[in-house]
C-alpha cells in the first residue's frame, strides 16, 4: 500500500467514523431510518462540501468519487441496525472520532495549499473541514452547536492548532511533504486525546 | 402547450405551492411580511438553489429565469394577504404539496442526469430538490426539520423511491424519456398521498 | 484618499463592526474564544460569501483579500478580551451596525449590477449581502433570526429600500454613479436610525 492509498483509506474510514456519530445523534430524536443516513451524509460530507464550494474546487469530493457518499450512507444504515442491539463503545468512538478530525482537518488544509490559497485561508479550510460537518448536525438537530461552546473540549482548537502548524512548517520546508502532514495529524490527533483526558478547556466568554 | 411548456408551468405552480406553505409556517412566529417574504422564497427556492451550488450548474435557476423569484415573492405576498381573511384549506394543500415534490424532485434528477452525474448524485440531488428548502424553512423557524422525523410522513423517502425509479429505467430505457419522468413523478405523487392517507411509516430511531 | 480607497476602508470597519456585534452575540451561551471568533467571522464575512458563491463570483471576497478575514478575527478577540473590561456602549454599536448594514447592501448591490445580473436579483442581493450574515449567527446560537421577526426594527426593510432606490435610479441615470451609492447608502442609514429611534414596524403576520 502507497502512502497515497493509505491515506485515502484512512480519510473513508474518517467519513465512516463521521457519519455513524452523526447517525448515533440521532438517537432520541424519533428519526425514521432515511433521517438518519441524511443526518450521517451531512455529518460526514458536510465539511469536505462547504470547503470545495467556498475555494470554487468542483467537482465537490463526493461527486467526483462516490465512494465517499457510499461509506456515508452504509456507516449510517449500519449504525441505525447496530444501535438496536448492541451499545456502541463512547470511548472507541472518541478515539475514532479524534483520527477522523486528524485527518480532514490536514487533508483539507492540504487541498487548500494545492490550490495556492493564502495561510490564513489554509487555515480556516482546516477547520471547516473539519468541523462544519458536525456543526450542521448539531443545527439539524436543535442544538447549538457544540463546538463554539467552552464544553465543547476544544474540538475546533485541535484543528486549529494542527493546521498552524502545517502551514509554518510548510513554509520552512521547501514543500509540505507526507511526513509534515503525518505531524500535523498527530499532533491533532495528541491534542485532542489529551483535551478530553486532562478535561483542558479555552478561556470562557462570559 | 407543448411538453416542456407544461413541465414549465407545472414547475414555477411548484414554487408557488412552495412558497405559500413556507409563508404560512411563519404563523404564530410574530414576523412582518418582509420575513414571511423570505421564508417564502427560501422554501421554494433554496432546494434547486443548493443543488445547482452544488453541481456547479451556473447560473443558479432563479438567477438565469428571474420567474421563478417573482413567483415565489407574489406567492407569499399573497399567502400573507389572505390568511387574514380566510383559511388555506389545509386538504388542498397538502395534495399541491405533493405534486410539488414530485415535480421538484424529477425535474432535480432530470437536471443532474443531464449534467452527467453518477446514479447516487442523481438521487441525491432529486432529495435535496424536493427538501431541503423545506429543510432551511424549519432550521429558519426554529423547529427540528420534520422530514427528518419519524412522524414526517416519509416526505424524503418519496422523493428518494422515484428518484430510484427514475435513474433504474432511464438505464433499462436507452434514454430519459418525457413518459419515464410523468411515471416518476406519478410514482412520487401517490406514494406521499398514500402515506399520508395510510399512515405509512420507515421504521423510528429509538 | 480616493474615492475607491474610501469605500474600501468603510468596508473594512463594516467587517470590524459585524464581527464585533457577532462576538457579542456570544455573550451568555458559554463559549469559549474560538468559538467566539468563529461567530465573528459568519456575522461579518456569511453575508458576502453566500452572495459570491450563488453569483459564482470566485474567488470569494474573504479568499480574494484575506484582509478582510483578518479584520474579522481581529474584531472579534478585540471583543473577547474587551468584553470583560468595559460594557460595549449599545447606541454607538446600533449606529455602526446601521452604518455596516448600509455599506453592505449598497456595495453587494453594485457588485450584482457589475456581473450584469437583472434588477431583483441585485435587490436579493443587497438583502442576501445585508443581513445573511446575521441569520446565521442567530440560527449558530440557538434563536429565530431577528431581522425575520416583527420586533426586528425594520432590519432588513432598510437593505431593500436602499437597494430599490439604487436600481431605479441605475436606470434613471445612464450609470450608477459613486453618488448614487452614496445616497441610497443614506437612505438605508437614515430609514434604519428612524426605524429604531421611531419604532417603526411593517404589519405583523399573526
Amino acid at each position: 500500500m502507497t502512502y497515497l492509498e493509505f491515506v485515502y483509506a484512512a480519510d473513508l474510514a474518517g467519513v465512516a467514523v463521521f457519519a455513524t456519530t452523526g447517525a448515533l445523534a440521532a438517537q432520541g430524536k424519533r428519526l425514521d431510518i432515511l433521517g438518519v443516513v441524511v443526518l450521517g451524509i451531512v455529518t460526514a460530507l458536510g465539511g469536505g462540501t462547504l470547503r470545495d464550494i467556498t475555494l470554487n474546487a468542483h467537482p465537490v469530493l463526493w461527486i467526483g468519487d462516490t465512494l465517499y457518499l457510499w461509506v456515508a450512507i452504509l456507516s449510517a444504515v449500519v449504525a441505525f441496525v447496530l444501535s438496536r442491539y448492541i451499545q456502541y463503545p463512547r470511548r472507541m468512538l472518541l478515539i475514532l472520532d479524534a483520527l477522523g478530525l486528524s485527518l480532514f482537518a490536514i487533508l483539507g488544509a492540504q487541498k487548500a495549499v494545492a490550490l495556492g490559497m493564502p495561510d490564513v485561508v489554509v487555515v480556516m479550510m482546516a477547520v471547516i473541514t473539519g468541523v462544519a460537518g458536525g456543526m450542521i448536525r448539531d443545527l439539524l438537530t436543535g442544538q447549538v452547536p457544540l463546538i463554539l461552546q467552552w464544553n465543547g473540549e476544544m474540538y475546533a482548537s485541535c484543528a486549529l492548532v494542527g493546521a498552524l502548524v502545517y502551514v509554518v512548517f510548510s513554509h520552512v520546508m521547501t514543500e509540505p511533504t507526507r511526513w509534515l502532514e503525518l505531524s500535523a495529524m498527530t499532533i491533532v490527533f495528541v491534542f485532542r486525546m489529551a483535551s478530553i483526558v486532562a478535561g483542558l478547556r479555552l478561556p470562557e466568554f462570559i
